[in-house]
């Protein structure tokens, strides 16, 4: 079976991560690669490291040339993917890596974006509990973002189990620069993140923060709040999350753990480590994987669950791909990895 | 006024930058420079940036040759440093820059490092309330973790000002490759640090975690528990600080900030950022400054203070000379800068 | 059709390397992973980005544990390999990614290596001239250094077309410090190599410069003589090599533009980017590709080639299996990818 | 004695450094900071590193606010400089850290930076032989450009002592991203650069190469020409330099040692490093320090020097900043240190 894709948005990070395992992919016949204002490009000069697809040439991004695939990628800045997936036809599977269907609140949406809400969509992270399923034959799809796949990752088990307060949970997370994105900034020149850590959208600003509690509290059965402090990291890939919860009364190490593991038994790509070995990100560059530990603090009565992620792949494309195959009955792992590019 | 200094432990990171700092100050004239198994060799050949020191020769770390200084800086693994301080003269200021003698409390000294507790000494923090009286004419220093110092500078304006619930206090911080020492380990080689995070001594095992709840109960006066979580970032010095608290009903962002500003609006060291601006520790490399930034999270009831320190300048070498310069009756910051080294 | 394949020296960065490819190849089973004093431990534990063979347990590495796979990989310190190999049978196809079997003259190798020669066997650079026959139903095949690969890849199409002069060869190529190995050496901490580049081997010393002089010399029919220094850059993988070399009286932009183009055209690994692109070692990290760009200073009378290439994949490992492609009869590119990981 | 300096261009690299270091300087009272775009900015907000300047305000860069201070550091554009510099008064002191003043040839400006020359003044890099005189009492200095003041260094003292073939020197050099400026532009972001390297301005095209080639060809009393390719490294700062050159028949290692040290031997900023020690460019990071390492090689018949320093201290502001002293009599090594900070 192959089956025809169009990327649009293919000169930034994730449009390029996108392609970059599509190029792999068994069943995949790349279609049209989109850009804005690259159209017209050669993917080799925007995308040096696609080999593959150097000579491809980027056009329009256009409902026109996204038209008559049987999926389109839509990698674009939130309020574009929206405008454009309302126009494209009912039995095209369209994959949203942006924000616009990921908030099933339209008021939250409005409170975080000022813009009207466009709906959502089902809600591509397999892993949590019947997501899999809403996903099956599916014809539209909200990837996550990078920061909530790894936090849900983190803490749905804790949370779907009942062994969690629904307040005070915090979560700190530190992202690689690709998670920024690709338009020149000053700040986030070589020059000013190499050697250096800093922290960004403190405060409860970030627009994370609404997608995480709303995959939280569905977990939860009841509101979870959430406080979110993202970190700017020295690499180019990568998240590492270090998130916190209160324990419920009489919640021993013994039962996090059961249940922590008994969430991701069955996963191919997402493992909780053996006791004793903590997850760090470079396991996962590349990858589709996310690796998990959790600890017991009974002194402070919390949980501490570490995960990472490579932001680019199971964060964003990664997660695309599979949520596609799922949606397209293919094997689920398909065009993906689970071996990280280490050291 | 021209004082001798010596200084231990002289081919680790600590004791490189003592030597750092001492070679640019104006009152110092540096004597014995000691090692363990480096003895013998030129300074040159172990810390090859310090280029006016270069052709000095390392000797034995042992009572003799430390005695007849009038400051001995001690950058020994704990334990030694005790046992080498006792044999001390009484009127020689002793600076410890290791950990025996940092915590009061012997139970939880043994508790965390498994041997008899050495006693303790005052701590060279000076911006603590109280603290910079204790420091003069001092003759006995024990030197803040750089943990320690990043999260009490971040926290204690609140709790000294009865802001915050003395529970729930949570502390992520990530930390340059320095901070784990000069040992050669294979997890801490380039290759497997470069661009990876990490966390580690998850679930309150952190040695440094007993040193921090001693310091902001101090300042709460009552009994403040955290739940610590260090984590290693790519690069070679400086700590990001991510630290929160609950804060008590009805204080709001006005009396947060003023606490903080209060606080530290005299210290030359310390600054709290204008608002709207974030610390980087970029700011801060090769400098005795510490930079933070707080704000008022209403929806999680929690404040978030940013705070960011050069681990081996503030966090260490420069707080032990600036703790130095207070117990010698010098200006503060003789041999120090607030300047840091970026980008 | 599937090979059964064991892989020695699994817990070093060229074994971890060799595995992470294997795992992807469609036609391989992976056989016995052996290490010396990590014999017992789980790959888990040694190479944690290595998912899908985390429970594998590594064995002893000996003649028995490796008899019986179709192929053996040996990734091994030089000697080591000799001593093994010699013990496998004719039929096995033994790759040996260590120095062992590279050079051709004895009289070098005792120079450089200061013991007995082992022999060479067939040099597992396909692209050099002739060399893709002689991999052909090999039964030994000596995988090149990863300077070497570069080094050669960038300066033969121009010996091999007789248009360079043999003498006054210059090489300058940065390495990132996965080259160095995973020997756990205080100049190779995070601490040291971040944030600073340095020389090493300077003055013809570096082992890898017979190699480079017996490859050049061969395309060029008679001796050529190169200065080449290696230096260490902040980076885990990527060779930078900067190739110069006196261009004959006559030959112009023209001429070399088209010798390398001409000796690269067919080939699936290694390009000559468009004009005015040039080579970054981001565009092949993870990736078995060869990336190249020529220039001609007219002013200087001097080619300039930069190459880039991944020092773990076509360096070492992704070299090693398309050889073992090759000589199997497989697809060349089976398991391996065009696409490098960026950013 | 203190004098009054003026500083422009404060928003970006070199102008940060510059203020910096006047920072830490006994003698200067620092005037006007001025800058184009960002007149109007506080200081903190550009440079939040230099605390002790935070609130200063950033001014127009016109005549009139440069005009009345004792010194006068240009950090501009190249023809900016000269264009103001031309309208300051004749007995101020006036240092252009750009490069309209530094090339004596007007062809050779205007072949590389097309545009009218402005003429050539003091070259401020007093350990090149008799450039200390010249600088004392001038009222005009250009200073060098980082790559060339690695390169002279690294190679005038064999061209000075008749050592060395004025034809087929090669040098390859390394530099950190600063050395790129502040500008934003996609291929400098932190994402591009982190983990990897890239050569540019390969060919002879870049502007550096002739003013590399009027240093040397001064020394040696002949014209001497270069082959220059840099790199771009993933660092911040620092510059490694890979210089070779071919020795005169006759010329042995002991000759080659003799003639650099002799060069530098009273020099308090820039060293040979003791036999068997190589330069790394953490050596000098925020120092004025520049190390050096030879190597004869006699298979090649070449002689390969590498040197270090910090492209923005001594390739820059520190150069800047002893030149300064030495014009005015102050002590040479006046707000400039030899340490660098390290790791």
């Amino acid at each position: 079976m192959t089956i025809s894709v169009a990327v649009s948005g293919a000169s930034g990070y994730a449009g390029g991560e996108v392609l970059r395992l599509l190029a792999g992919h068994p069943n995949v016949e790349i279609g049209a690669i989109t850009a804005h204002s690259n159209a017209g490009s050669r993917l080799g000069e925007l995308q040096p490291h696609l080999h593959a697809l150097a000579d491809r040439v980027l056009v329009d991004t256009t409902v026109e040339n996204l038209t008559g695939h049987d999926v389109v990628f839509l990698a674009l800045p939130h309020g574009a993917s929206a405008e454009i997936a309302a126009q494209l036809p009912d039995d095209t599977l369209v994959i949203d890596a942006g924000a616009d269907h990921r908030l099933t609140d339209p008021a939250a949406w409005e409170k975080f974006y000022g813009s009207p809400h466009a709906g959502s969509w089902p809600y591509g992270l397999p892993e949590l509990p019947g997501h899999r399923e809403l996903l099956r034959g599916a014809k539209r799809i909200a990837v996550p973002g990078c920061y909530p796949t790894s936090s849900l990752l983190a803490l749905t088990p804790g949370f779907a189990a009942g062994l969690l307060e629904p307040d005070d949970v915090v979560i700190v997370a530190a992202s690689g620069t690709s998670g920024a994105g690709k338009a020149a900034k000053p700040h986030l020149l070589g020059s000013e993140v190499m050697g250096g850590m800093s922290p960004y959208g403190v405060g409860g600003g970030h627009r994370h923060t609404p997608e995480i509690e709303q995959g939280l509290s569905a977990a939860a059965g009841e509101q979870v709040s959430i406080s979110f402090t993202p970190t700017l990291a020295p690499m180019a890939r990568g998240i590492l999350t270090t998130a916190t919860a209160k324990v419920r009364p009489g919640v021993d190490a013994a039962a996090l753990r059961n249940a922590w593991e008994r969430a991701y038994g069955e996963e191919s790509f997402v493992r909780v480590l053996p006791e004793g070995q903590w997850p760090a990100t470079k396991m996962v560059v590349g990858s589709n994987y996310a690796a998990l530990q959790l600890a017991f603090d009974p002194h402070a009565g919390r949980v501490i669950v570490s995960a990472v992620i490579d932001n680019l792949t199971k964060g964003t494309a990664g997660g695309a791909i599979q949520s596609m195959n799922i949606a397209l009955g293919l094997p689920e792992g398909a065009g993906l990895t689970q071996q990280g590019v280490a050291p």
